[in-house]
């Protein structure tokens, strides 16, 4: 691009550009638009792929291949219909593999809850009784990650989540306070960069000296399969890593199915050593009988196996593609020539990072608000929702049918642009 | 009956009777039986009530009355199709209704995890920070409550319940006591005894003074519509009398249709007040992202409305009665003339309660599994399983078929003679 950046532009010129952008938006704002890009949704088009779903088990249908009657009480590690289907996907041990209710999240916080409460397999004492807990946040990360290590009053401190995985430097530096308990980190198609860790970040993760014994990574495999090109991400066994460095219960890892079923009635996997899950059930069978086995065997009915839910993938993929290249386009052809913009370029998952100029970005997220199009607000990928450059913004295009993103991110790009004259202007 | 108490046998009748028992224990052994009377659980028959089920909502059905798509994310309070019909069946606004995941006691445990944690809406701290946090527990009562407490620390104090509810001079003494934050009940059959609480105690537990402000009464209502008659029992509007006498919060209520479509993954419902809800929901949002709601919809289909919950209830009611009967004939045929045991003849829920003679139960229990009989462990309807007396069994007859139920009662009735005689005998 040779064009000159909107930050070299002499007074005149931004004047005329300012006032140009301005009418634009004006423009905007007379469409009374009422567009949505807050979340990372499916749109109805993907809901429609599990249809079948719907109407599964079946009649009569509620025996396991082991002969358990799913309909009845109990099981609390879940059958084996379905967690040998996730076990084949993801090249893991069945054993490793827990099968819970619709959300991953909702273990995520019991996981943290209890080690609060009565310490982890591996506490001396429980972190309630810690003076403080400190947590490693890699930024820009997932805000419901940072909603829950907020909740529980943990000092959370960010390092930069690079192409390749979290800042393992800053990381290994941080490890050595015996305060610091645990780390947030979306392996796959991260939440919001679509950045995935490579096997040498993982390898460090696994291997590094951490001064408390019962620190934990919290990997939240949310995207493991969620490809938005021919190809499927190589799965790490990041469990059996941990095990094979000597820190076997490191990891706390998580998927499921919300993103490839339905997104508020799927399975969800907790996949981690023996001694996590032994202390897991112990606890989880205190809170419970078991989870919902109904909804597991329809599940695994609904798949076959591994390739059944790699088939649904593509599906998806089919679908959100051409999404993801129109925000690509859009960013492109709007905003590239004046360089007041930066965006990652994800193969996966349900997110484009965008970073604006510093200073500006909880001004795009007003300007857009004031046109009818609602972004996720400025700052939300950041611990307390505090981005400290003021810059980035989470794009979540799967949600609108393709013609409505696409005016949606045209006036998104008005926004960044207005934002960006009125900083420079000013 | 005129017969001689067995504590009242000479040296000589007691030594025959104990020789006889003996011999019918061993006969008993011989028969290599398998049987379980362990747990609450519905049997096929009853399972099979809700077969349509398995096929619900069905493919192309997934909005809810009010537009809402089931299968997206999002709605914490779950959806009305499901919370109103519950709001019909027991009488109240539909506004303190929440429906969740499929079990109800998730969600005790989750209150009772954030009130320690963080406090509830009422609490000046988090009851961690109490030196002791003090429980009401009448006995008998439901062992999975017990465990709850009992992993929290709290100790656990027990009244009697009594036919008509808790002791309440016994509730009203030890609620002056500011350490004292909750207690259990189940309000409507019990488990173990049957008993259900009378307006007038439901009354007393609403105005009671307690010294907590932040006291509250699970009322796990678990067996709110399980007759075993042509009559169901009245529903008390307890969050209601709670506001009502000045203590709105007071009440944390619960129930599901575990017992009513499939126990392990049916809809739980939590009740309870405006306050209550708000500060459970401001957890549950950071815990996940909302319950299962298609199968909140799958449940609403399948029962139409509150009629509909009532007429699958008259079916449990038909396959359970028979199995009631026959071991209350069993228990007065075989035990009545020796006055060696006592039981209660309930009228709904899931379990007879059986007090045998003092210092037996466990004996009981022992010789049961001897001879092929799985009995739940005697004083498991106590905390910590200390039963002061041990003399109570909890008896569970819905699992097995009638006939093995006969076979497995007529055992246990053995084994209660035979444990009596060698009481006395010794």
């Amino acid at each position: 691009m040779s064009s000159v950046p909107l930050q070299d532009f002499d007074a005149d010129q931004l004047a005329q550009f300012h006032e140009d952008i301005k009418r634009a938006f004006e423009d905007l704002k007379s469409k009374n638009l009422k567009l949505d890009l807050t979340r990372g949704k499916p749109s109805s088009e993907q809901l429609d792929f599990a249809d079948d779903l719907l109407a599964l088990p079946g009649k009569g249908e509620y025996l396991a291949a082991d002969g358990t009657d799913v309909r009845n009480y109990g099981g609390l590690n879940g059958i084996e219909d379905i967690r040998s289907i996730w076990a084949e996907l993801m090249g893991i041990p069945v054993e490793q593999v827990l099968a819970g209710d619709a959300s991953s999240l909702n273990i995520m916080f019991d996981v943290i809850s209890w080690s609060y409460i009565f310490g982890n397999c591996d506490s001396t004492q429980p972190w309630s009784k810690e003076e403080t807990v400190k947590w490693i946040c890699p930024v820009p990360g997932y805000d419901r990650h940072f909603s829950i290590t907020e909740r529980f009053g943990f000092e959370m401190i960010t390092v930069p989540m690079k192409e390749d995985g979290p800042d393992m430097d800053a990381v290994a530096e941080l490890v050595k306070d015996p305060q610091v308990k645990g780390m947030w980190v979306v392996p796959v198609f991260s939440n919001p960069t679509g950045y995935t860790v490579s096997a040498e970040v993982a390898q460090r993760l696994a291997e590094m000296e951490t001064a408390a014994p019962d620190f934990r990574v919290v990997w939240d495999n949310a995207y493991a399969v969620h490809t938005l090109t021919e190809d499927f991400p190589e799965v790490i066994d990041i469990v059996s890593l941990g095990e094979q460095a000597g820190n076997p219960n490191r990891f706390w890892a998580f998927t499921s199915t919300s993103k490839i079923t339905l997104a508020g009635a799927g399975v969800s996997f907790f996949i981690t050593s023996a001694d996590n899950r032994a202390w897991y059930t112990n606890y989880a069978g205190i809170r419970g009988i078991g989870p919902n086995k109904v909804n597991q065997l329809a599940h695994a009915r609904y798949f076959g196996d591994a390739e059944g839910v790699r088939a649904v993938m593509r599906k998806h993929a089919a679908s959100l593609a051409p999404k993801f290249e129109k925000v690509l386009e859009i960013l492109d052809n709007r905003l590239a020539e004046y360089g007041v913009a930066k965006w990652t370029v994800p193969t996966g998952g349900y997110f484009i990072s965008l970073d604006v100029v510093d200073g500006t970005a909880s001004r795009v997220a007003e300007l857009a608000k004031e046109a009818g199009i609602a972004l996720t607000g400025a700052g939300s990928s950041f611990p307390l929702h505090n981005d400290p450059n003021n810059r980035n913004l989470r794009l979540a295009p799967s949600l609108p049918p393709v013609e409505e993103l696409e005016i949606a991110m045209d006036g998104v790009a008005t926004c960044v642009l207005l934002a960006a004259a009125e900083h420079y202007a000013s």
